[in-house]
């Protein structure tokens, strides 16, 4: 359950902030550590008053803290608005379901007094997926609750889990060995739910990129009745059901739970990084290892600025992390065999390591930003999917929009790979908003340009919407209403998302 | 263009058919050679005279033949309908469209005269996917004339090709050295947007096991427009469009063209087939293999009776066949632990062989179909798929259901096999239809129960219908209805099929 009201994770203390401040703008000369700005202290007053009673369900409540920590995802503007104390669109109401009993009450609650309610999971969205950003009243359905590992199934690696459960709950409620592999750079907080409604995309570099890879069945209650795929491997009846819960935003029903596929625990891993002098030349390995059919589970092409900010690099080299894992085989082949490929584009292979270092410091990233608003920096960051043939354009078109812009190559397809942007700059004081928005328009709109899609793992939220309607197919637009009309006739899931 | 009125391929020579049933009559012991009844030789008399006038489009006709080559697909009730001169379910008039605005001018035409329009591709449905089963006229849409490789990005490894492609169509116009690794049974007839209409399997029995992970854009017409998704690696913007149209059956649009991800021909390849003394050790081989995450792009495990009909066995043994396949690497090291993983479950290896001799019988075998209605077999095949803690449950229920069954895991999931059983029976004279609806019934009532899909890479069609009806779920067959009255407004599209 979320503890601050505005940072990521429990509520830091200052120093700690402060530290960490001095530490990056040292590193990266943004910022000024000494004109040091404090977050606004919680006070139940920086909460509009509810405009609703609360509804004679114990499970539901309109305590001002528990609306001000569920008021945001974890955009930069988000994360702006809640450390200087602006809750304007903090939900009127919180329920905190613990079954499907308790979240059919509350739809139907909210559908007989016109209340909009809004699915959240850990409340992770960096695109206003979660926010209540819309007109009336709105009721914060939080799944947290409900993060039981309800069943496994060994034989097949499978467990049925409820939406609530966060990565590290999962992970601890498996069985000796077996281990969801699937870690967002949210790992700690966000959920199940949230990853399948949102089509997260996890660790692995390849092939299983997406949650929807490893999902099995899915569970989830719409105002017109509950849903239930079949727990199937694999068919080819009709288009799949679960294909349209994935991605479907809060806005198509209320997932409630799923069969997720799970994996042995990996005893044969390896990573290597691999030092380029060139980016294009980076590019061009990363190309070759993706169309190879070797599946790395790790791929990770980092510009130079970025590897010196997050893998020790020099900044002056990009660096391409390069790792194997199975449960099942030594991986040695398969490496052996990605050196010579990246070789053959000039790499400069490392040393070898049987740890997975990155794993602690990616998913530490996250905490860094909670030093940006006091800093007086602005970050955001812009991901997208492109083809190889489209990609070099895009990437100096994006690179051009802002100097210091960083870029990784999170995930690599066999036709493209997935960049992902990372730009910090100067905040404008008091105009962040405004900058913020800018910056997030001039860089969709070059996305789109330049072909690539609005977002490959961040999902479209309200932040991403106009760009979102351009990018869609409009016959599929007016399908996708219709589904909604149907599932949802009161229009009470997450307006303003997807449709 | 398809030029025989009831068999698969051209029209053949009675002698050869007879001399077919001879070998596969003394080999199973099944039918009778001499009783043989020869085919009912087309004339324009078997068909009923069309409701409709030929509409004033150049590429439309009513010409007898035309339509009787395009009344069925390929089921056994559709050859022994067709053997026997029953075409009462002719579509009306055909229409062979050269591009998309004679698709659109099609559909016009169709609205204003309520005319239903049957979306076909190479008619190999064994479904009843593309047969004029309903009340009222109609109009069979025949893509096959829209045959072409619009483009190829060699770079990103992707192709746009027009959905009345065969597969030796598109192999064939690709640049050298490029391929689409996509063999379906059906290979040498079936088309591109016949296969992304019903999800088919190719010949990869892991990981790309259906057209669905080979397809990068789709481009559809519906009555409410045309649909076209960006060319994209991977996306998380929304829920897929075209994951919508996949398994849509022709029945949310007419799929026009499609960007699909092609391969570089493979240049390391090895086959190995293992002999098993039993079934079930032959079962937890695959099992392990297909969690083992060696993804062999071949896992076929035949039981005993089918080992002996098409892979040379000696009837007392199951063979798997493992076959991996790259253009990059030597797959040694991967085909030495999949042999130490099926050692360690008893089986024993034969000599590996480097070319794919199983490919030719595998795309032969369905013109022995040709000799069962003159020899007076019935066949049917049941596909499913089902998680592996389910699947020996299944397989014994579905066994029992008929002696005489075999069986074959074609594809194969960490979660989950994909069984093929293949039934064939003396037919009922003259009852054939009913005996085998019959055989259909109990069969797919049996892998409901047990947990299975109604269809794995079959598709639903008329015949799977009630079936699929039970196994989706309700909201979401009021999700799917919607979009498809969105779409289609007037219920023109393949009526009867998923909606």
């Amino acid at each position: 359950m979320p503890t601050s009201h505005w940072a990521w994770g429990p509520e830091p203390e200052e120093s700690e902030l402060r530290e960490i401040a001095r530490l990056f703008s040292e590193h990266t000369g943004l910022g000024d550590p000494v004109a040091w700005e404090p977050p606004v202290p919680f006070s139940p007053a920086l909460l509009p008053a509810p405009r609703l009673d609360v509804p004679p369900l114990p499970f539901c409540t309109a305590d001002p803290f528990e609306r001000a920590v569920r008021t945001y995802g974890q955009a930069y503007r988000d994360l702006i608005r809640a450390y200087r104390g602006d809750f304007a669109n903090a939900p009127d109401l919180v329920a905190l379901p613990e079954n499907e009993d308790d979240i059919e009450r509350a739809l139907e609650w909210a559908s007989g007094h016109g209340v909009a309610v809004v699915p959240r999971g850990g409340g992770t969205s960096v695109v206003g997926g979660v926010e209540s950003r819309f007109d009336g009243p709105s009721l914060c359905l939080d799944l947290r609750r409900m993060n039981r590992i309800v069943e496994v199934d060994e034989t097949s690696q499978a467990a049925l889990v409820e939406a609530g459960a966060t990565g590290p709950e999962i992970n601890a409620g498996l069985p000796e060995g077996l281990q969801l592999r699937f870690f967002p750079q949210s790992y700690e907080f966000s959920t199940l739910g949230g990853w399948i409604a949102t089509r997260a995309g996890g660790h692995f570099a390849t092939l299983h990129t997406h949650i929807d890879d490893l999902v099995e069945s899915v569970r989830a209650v719409a105002p017109a009745g509950a849903w239930e795929s079949r727990r199937l491997p694999g068919s080819g009846a009709g288009p799949s059901p679960d294909r349209w819960l994935l991605g479907s935003e809060g806005a198509l029903g209320v997932i409630t739970r799923a069969w997720i596929r799970v994996h042995r625990r990996p005893v044969h891993k390896v990573s290597v990084p691999v030092r380029f002098t060139e980016w294009v030349a980076g590019v061009s390995a990363v190309h070759d290892l993706a169309q190879s059919g070797l599946h790395p589970s790790n791929c990770r092409l980092l510009d130079a600025r970025e590897a010196a900010l997050t893998s020790g690099g020099d900044g002056r080299n990009p660096v391409l992390i390069i790792g194997f894992e199975s449960a099942d085989h030594p991986v040695d082949a398969w490496m052996s065999r990605a050196l010579e490929i990246v070789a053959w584009h000039g790499g400069v292979a490392g040393e070898a390591r049987q740890d997975q270092a990155w794993k602690g410091a990616f998913t530490r990233m996250p905490y860094l930003r909670n030093a940006y608003p006091g800093l007086g920096v602005l970050a955001e960051t812009v991901e997208t999917a492109v083809t190889w043939d489209r990609f070099m354009a895009l990437h100096e078109a994006v690179m051009a929009e802002h100097e210091g812009t960083t870029c990784r190559l999170a995930f690599v397809y066999p036709d493209g790979p997935a960049p992902y942007y990372t730009i910090v700059v100067p905040a404008v004081k008091g105009g962040e908003l405004e900058q913020w928005d800018d910056l997030k328009r001039r860089l969709s709109e070059t996305v789109l340009r330049m072909g690539g899609t609005i977002t490959h793992h961040h999902a479209v939220g309200r932040d991403h919407r106009p760009f979102y309607d351009r990018q869609r197919p409009d016959p599929f637009a007016l399908a996708l209403k219709a589904a909604k009309t149907a599932l949802d006739p009161a229009g009470l899931l997450n307006p303003g998302v997807l449709i």
